[in-house]
């Protein structure tokens, strides 16, 4: 398993990894298989999307509808730790996600990245685990 | 890795991917693993449900409140890309799922089948991918 | 492939199955590699959150605005089956995680629990599928 390390800003950021990814990918010389990309936490997520400013922002407003930013929520009331939000948002966008090796490279659109979002209301240092699963039809690989 | 071509309407219909998913695991020989379904692609979605017309219509409305389909997104204002909402739900239902595989057929309940979600704003081919894993108790597989 | 068998209240119940699963990861010998979690059902999730009383409540109260707890559904008008919403929350928070497998045991992290939530509304009876998967890294298992 490789791990990929980064400093965020939390409150929502939205960080494209896929350099990152693809790099451990390419690496590995795994031809056909899984990569799953996950992080231990519970106040983040893992998904993918058109990394673009006009969009980073439209996932933001969404995001604030579905689980706002604010105190009104019992895990603060009952912990004084106002980050109910982040959790949340974090069991519907969990981060935990599984995409295709193919041709030894990640099978994604050309418009479409892996992004890493912090939910959490704090700068947060993140480890980014990648975990590499041979397919049955793949090749060459070095297992 | 098998893939399956289809193509949609776009506009958020849903399509019953299950008999051809279920055909390629079939013919693996696979026993008993995982099936990833992906798509390379930033405005669809892959999750299960039970396909049943009304349902199908009630998922269409809950996600028309989540993130509505209108022009009030950044997306379209930037770049005259108004599939905004497109990409705000295949961020949150993305398009990957990984579903076991078990006596060499897909785990799903009765009640429960594999379905795409083309969110974007015109008809589309997409080429869905299926990737098989064999697990570690398996027996039979052609690995 | 393992199986855990639940008793559930129904009812958008949240329970947290991390130590049965944990359980079967650290009996199998496996010492990296990714462990689905699922269930075939159509009208229950699986995801990952810090399983504390006041955010329990937090995400019921989330899921209630997304996909109320109501007969105003067609799956309901259609069929008389007025579990309509929790067929939602399933699309929308399925029933399949995939977590990766380090040194032996879940990498999860200390405040991250394995939640299986059943959104049906009557108490059901679950089985829940751990399948183990080897990544091409792991040095022990038992395959």
């Amino acid at each position: 398993m490789e791990k990929i390390i980064i400093s965020t800003n939390g409150n929502n950021e939205i960080i494209d990894i896929t350099p990152k990814v693809k790099e451990i990918v390419e690496k590995s010389n795994l031809e056909e298989g899984i990569c799953l990309i996950s992080c231990p936490g519970s106040t983040c997520g893992i998904t993918t999307m058109e990394y673009e400013e006009g969009l980073i922002e439209d996932l933001k407003k969404t995001l604030d509808k579905i689980a706002p930013v604010s105190s009104d929520y019992l895990h603060c009331q009952k912990w004084g730790d106002c980050n109910g939000y982040a959790h949340i948002r974090s069991a519907i966008i969990p981060p935990f996600l599984a995409v295709p090796i193919e041709n030894g490279s990640l099978a994604l659109g050309t418009w479409q990245q892996v992004v890493f979002i912090d939910f959490d209301n704090r700068p947060r240092k993140r480890e980014i685990y990648v975990t590499l699963i041979k397919s049955i039809s793949s090749k060459k690989n070095n297992d």
